[in-house]
């Protein structure tokens, strides 16, 4: 039976700060990326995800940020590359300490926000993510974007990557997302998002906004977890996929 | 030869800002009590003293405290069990990564500040560090103060207790640390501070601030790193020792 | 006609985070309490509420807390009276900024959480509170508990002093809260809630939990504005003053 | 006589933490730069230094930071426009509290770090901090580079410039600082800066790396407080000017 990965941000409050309904989404993802504390996540609040994972035999991944509370990790900030490698390593450190005690262990690295977008094209902060996983284990998988410098980095330190494919995010032509400050960036209705992932996965094509057919490298299946309607979309995506005939199951 | 540990807080900047002279210290110590972040230590400052311990051969370990940079982990807070537990698990977790990237591990953990004199008698606090360590690895020693229901929670749940002395504080007749606020509760002359040392490890007694003698358990000395004169004290103390034909060597 | 201050703990989000709906909150109430960075508050959302509140002419009070984002200041910090006070100038000033610029200003301020709590009893944080807002300005009001020692030391530095009751709280035999720990320490029927407002205000007695009557000091009525049932609650109570007679107002 | 304003960071510990000498340095320079928490700068510590600069006559200004206290404010924040203004809102009205209470005011406001760089050419970021200085007290100067866009924005709202110069930073043939990635950034000999400053202040050129001669626009000079040889370079500097009958004067 063919499968695919589906992923998801999860563990992203903060102390009594709550975001997202982590316990649903544990129900329908097979990968979790767990924030580590530098974006959200309290060390509790961690574990608790953590257990729940393991519990529902979820996979972990550490979902390493800029050091930023008040910004969520959505804002860019010129970390010089030692700091960020150190970032990094602590991050990643921290979370696979919590995941043992849930029971569980970090299975791979996705980098979030900011630092995602950022390390698409910027070569020096892109590095030091991959030399930073590399150091902690080079058997970590990394996720990201296909074709970005960062996946290139991770290759040239012996790191496996792992492309993924965004269900909610319009595509341009060119096969990257469109910006979230144009309209028609994020997708909204669940049948529509779902139908999309199961054609992406089979096709390895998705319908571009402007009508033209791209290809996509798809792995895993990013679902959001913290948007309005998270669920029921996730739900339906995960629905979809199984009455074609495609098992949700985590990467290798 | 008789050997005895020797140990200091180090790591303790964040950031541009610095304390004490962790080179220096490195190169006197056996066992460097390295912050984790939550009272101290940026990640990039930990990797350098990481690597600097290793380099050195000093043994890393992990200084966890509660999570309070403004007040340096030296104010008590009334945190519950479960969110201490995680706290803690948390910085040894992050802490070992670093110590790994560094090519070095973290051998034994150390309560730091407040939390240190608070579980010395609050058993639920206690408890809660005890339970962390042995949650992430049971083999990892607590180092803490001979007598305290630390020791007593640490020993409950199977981790090995590592009782230290100290060696520029003056002791009561019952063996406990004279309060820091009394008149000479921290000595000052490095000659003194070095025979009295000497004195704890072959003798096991120390004269407490009434002129009695007082039994004390002494696997490892603690010497600051960060007070006016700690260099020249320390130096002083391993000479000392050297001299009286003691070793200067991490326990086991 | 006779009026009643409502007052509650608003802009308690931080970031991406949010608690409690402080819009609804504001069209009931008559005196917002603003978190001020400490406990909550990232600055943009302060300004955020400020503008609200100055919008339908809710006043605004400074809600200053131990510095305890993951904590949410609900756990008692052993600040030093230095600390502390300056801890709460910074927060009071920071405050009065954003509310200035949202066109309105800081009319009196209220301790929160693990802090009103504490100095209920401990003299020396009370003093350093009051002192604190004595400094700034001694015209500002602060809201707390009657018969607490930090209205003995707010008289002492001159401050006027507002007593307040709570809406959904248990009361003792004695006039002080039934602990949270205690079952029955919350009350969640609105109509009982606010039945028992309107009984409090108008006789200045609450029946306590041993079925007593207990006299209250009630200057203003706190409503919680982040429970479950929270707008629901606080509309009845509004509702329920209102067809008595008596009118929502802030205390002069 | 003539006069001119040197100016200087001050208040930039954090904690335990400390930079520089801060004592010193007031008894030299006529305007402190004062950290608001952001980048350095607990109250406590806010409020000694601001009860030193008040006790001495120093002028005390507003270092408005992006939140970054593990970078020190010296690293860009991609911060929208939005959080920005209400950052900068909320320590000017923090520092304005701790000022008071120490007996002075906050009179001017000086971006630190990376905000200070940034600003020079980013029209937003430069926006929404005039306009937040504006929108607490638009009597407030700003002090910064002459001829920045951050200038501009400040203009356009009705805030008074302050152009400062640097006494220990090499210039470019346009006027502008030599990076400080380029050997020579940072000039160190007491003599030769003062020289140089007093150079500034009466004829407003400076040599530039190339041996020319360039423009500057001088109305206060700023020196550094944490350098090594800060206080000898600021005593240089102040006593120099003296010598040639310039007397070091806060700008009105």
């Amino acid at each position: 039976m063919p499968a695919i990965d589906l992923n998801a941000d999860l563990g992203e409050g903060f102390g009594v700060w709550r975001l997202g309904d982590d316990d649903a989404m544990l129900g329908i993802v097979s990968s979790a990326n767990v924030a580590c504390g530098f974006h959200a996540g309290d060390p509790a609040g961690l574990l608790r995800v953590c257990r729940s994972a393991a519990e529902r035999g979820v996979r972990i991944g550490a979902q390493v940020s800029y050091r930023d509370l008040a910004g969520f990790g959505r804002r860019f900030i010129d970390a010089t590359a030692e700091d960020l490698l150190a970032d990094i390593v602590y991050q990643i450190g921290a979370l696979q300490a919590i995941a043992h005690v849930a029971g569980s262990t970090v299975s791979y690295v996705k980098p979030h926000g900011a630092l995602y977008n950022t390390i698409v094209s910027y070569r020096e902060q892109a590095a030091a993510v991959a030399d930073a996983v590399a150091a902690v284990d080079v058997t970590l998988p990394v996720l990201g974007l296909a074709g970005s410098v960062f996946f290139e980095e991770a290759r040239r330190v012996g790191l496996r990557t792992v492309a993924e494919a965004f269900a909610d995010r319009a595509y341009t032509p060119q096969g990257r997302l469109v910006s979230r400050r144009q309209p028609g960036a994020v997708l909204e209705d669940p049948a529509f998002i779902a139908n999309r992932v199961v054609a992406m996965v089979t096709s390895g094509e998705v319908e571009a906004v402007d009508g033209s057919t791209v290809a996509v490298t798809v792995e895993s299946v990013c679902v959001h977890g913290d948007s309005p309607g998270a669920v029921q979309i996730a739900t339906a995506v995960r629905d979809r996929l199984n009455s074609a005939g495609i098992d949700v199951r985590a990467f290798c």
